[in-house]
């Protein structure tokens, strides 16, 4: 099966890494036989070329995998290849957030199909993980860990009482962290792969902007003097819940308790947990980032295009999002703690602890209240 | 697809509440045709019968679903389907784990295919994860809490304080643990769900009488006070490590930091892990054991057959078994203390903290020593 690839970078060449050296009979049989590159320093291979044309009007190129980043020029590729009734690969979970819908009707329309495992949890094998459960029954729920960055950031903070902009300079240094760290740091990165965790789990396409997203810039020492006082842990969490008229699905740091197999998921590891009536809940644990378990996790979907499994493309079901089901009590450390007064349980200093509210009160709160300082976490005990 | 079942007890009732009232189209082509019940009181459905034959000599009944339980009639039964050309399932990991070679020939000479998720780890997906993982490359290790029963007692006794003779008799209250204990707490159990996962992830077949193996039933509350002290949690370990000639495979308690994924798997849960070399390591928690978890396991099995998905029946490899080489730290707590003066690097009342020695080393020595009651451990520091 003769393979194009778009992007040469992290992702990009721990694709060839693997299928150039792998001696496994199937893999073998994947051949990148071209590489688009973005300028002369890459041009390292025969293969590689500076024209996607060559990649896009290819006949014998049957599957494009997309590991460029970045929403466009990513985008459009991935469209033209799948007008073109070739298959699409993705790592890319921005692009991928964005376009879902529109890709998933072309590829639908041209009889391919559109794979992204790699676009969500690095190398966990989250999404095919997700279908398996699916074909048999319905996946319910989902929550967990699904950025590195942050939980690298989080767990130093928990570990050495360091603070916020020294944890995120050290996570930076170590290649964890972009300069611009905001699509990591305000939750947009864990948002994406929610938008991607419903649309497999729930067979839902929910737009990124529509989901609540509470990120970990305004994290302070102080917040973890409070967890351990309460044997909690902080994580950032992305969560789906699906109902039968709704999806609950919001992006914000909850507090669970440090019995909890969560809390003990530290660096920059990511954990992704499913819910289902007859499995109960299931636990994958791994490696969210990296140049090869990304790359991977794009050969495996490579391998089931290439063993024709799954290339169904769902029916997308029209359910809205409907963040004001579940009531839950919240940590709010804010300087205007006399705002929060009529949800307040519990007020110690700028410390509320609030009654049982949803996320959709929450938000509507938070964002009238205006203390860009402020912090939130769900308190889940 | 038509199925003949083979016992209705925990597992075997799972599974029609599965496929009979399954909503999911693929689910519904699964059509359990046949029951086989070991007695009158367990003929409540027309599909039951208590001779075999109503099954095996049934040309309509392509697969037949083991979930019978012990060695015989259910090695006979499923020996007999596959002559007959029938595909097996099972969720019989003693059995399997003593006849898979022989099975494994019999399926390959019959063109027919056995699949066995249930039989390890419940309803984790553990053996179609180190199927896919094993598509791409070589699984080169595996370890973890195989059993729930013990560790729900480990667990218990690490929270409470209380012996392992109360937590046992907890344990069985409860259900979790039978009323002879001894597969689950001197790690039989264990050892055959080592055997399986080599099998899976090795592709060698390895006797479960080949493996060491270190139980439970020696623990005491003040194994625990000396963990706790160091920072450490016991677990009970099945693991396995694939040398380019020998493969090393041992059941023990081992002592891991607190601060360990492991750690925090608590009560009946089961935690699997997996290395290879690009994916790293991959974690993998859920149920392990349970009558819809393990049923759910059993279902996925029978769609994987019922899809044609990965029927080939792998090659074994021979390679020997070797735990003579990998040097580890062992605790051992013992009336004897003195006779472990050789490989003890320090002594404190009757517990040793050994030199680095591999499990073969501390084996031959433990036999030796004939103190029953001792307790060891491997410190994974």
């Amino acid at each position: 099966m003769k393979i194009g690839l778009l992007g040469h970078g992290v992702v990009g060449s721990g694709v060839t890494k693997i299928t150039d050296s792998c001696k496994v009979k199937k893999v073998r049989r994947l051949e990148v036989t071209r590489i688009l590159v973005k300028d002369e320093s890459e041009m390292t291979d025969q293969r590689c070329t500076m024209d996607v044309e060559d990649i896009l009007s290819d006949p014998e190129i049957e599957v494009v995998a997309e590991c460029m980043g970045g929403v466009e020029p990513a985008h459009t590729f991935c469209a033209r290849a799948l007008e073109a009734g070739k298959h699409v690969v993705t790592s890319n979970k921005k692009m991928f957030a964005e376009y879902a819908r529109e890709l998933l009707e072309l590829a639908k329309e041209n009889s391919v199909s559109v794979r992204y495992e790699a676009s969500c949890g690095g190398g966990i094998p989250w999404m095919s993980n997700l279908e398996r459960i699916g074909r048999l029954e319905q996946v319910n729920g989902f929550r967990g860990i699904f950025n590195g960055t942050t939980n690298y950031i989080i767990s130093r903070m928990e570990e050495t009482g360091a603070g916020f902009e020294e944890s995120l300079a050290q996570a930076q240094s170590l290649g964890y962290a972009e300069r611009d760290p905001s699509d990591d740091i305000d939750g947009f990165d864990v948002r994406y792969k929610t938008t991607l965790s419903a649309l497999k789990a729930f067979s839902i396409y929910v737009k990124p902007s529509e989901i609540p997203v509470y990120g970990i810039r305004g994290i302070r020492p102080e917040d973890f003097v409070y967890a351990k006082k309460n044997h909690l842990a902080i994580r950032l969490f992305g969560t789906g819940q699906l109902y039968s008229d709704c999806a609950e699905l919001w992006v914000m740091p909850v507090m669970i308790t440090d019995m909890d197999v969560f809390a003990d998921v530290r660096s920059n590891f990511n954990a992704l947990e499913s819910s289902s009536a007859t499995l109960g809940r299931a636990v994958f644990i791994g490696q969210g980032a990296g140049s090869l378990p990304t790359a991977h996790a794009v050969v495996q979907d490579l391998l089931d295009i290439y063993q024709g499994q799954d290339s169904l493309i769902p029916e997308l079901r029209r359910i809205p999002v409907n963040n004001d089901v579940t009531p839950m009590r919240f940590y709010i450390r804010t300087e205007k703690p006399e705002f929060f007064a009529g949800i307040s349980e519990s007020v110690e200093g700028n410390v509320i602890l609030t009654k049982e509210i949803t996320v959709a009160k929450m938000d509507d709160m938070m964002k009238a209240c205006g203390d860009e300082s402020a912090f939130a976490a769900v308190v889940m005990k």
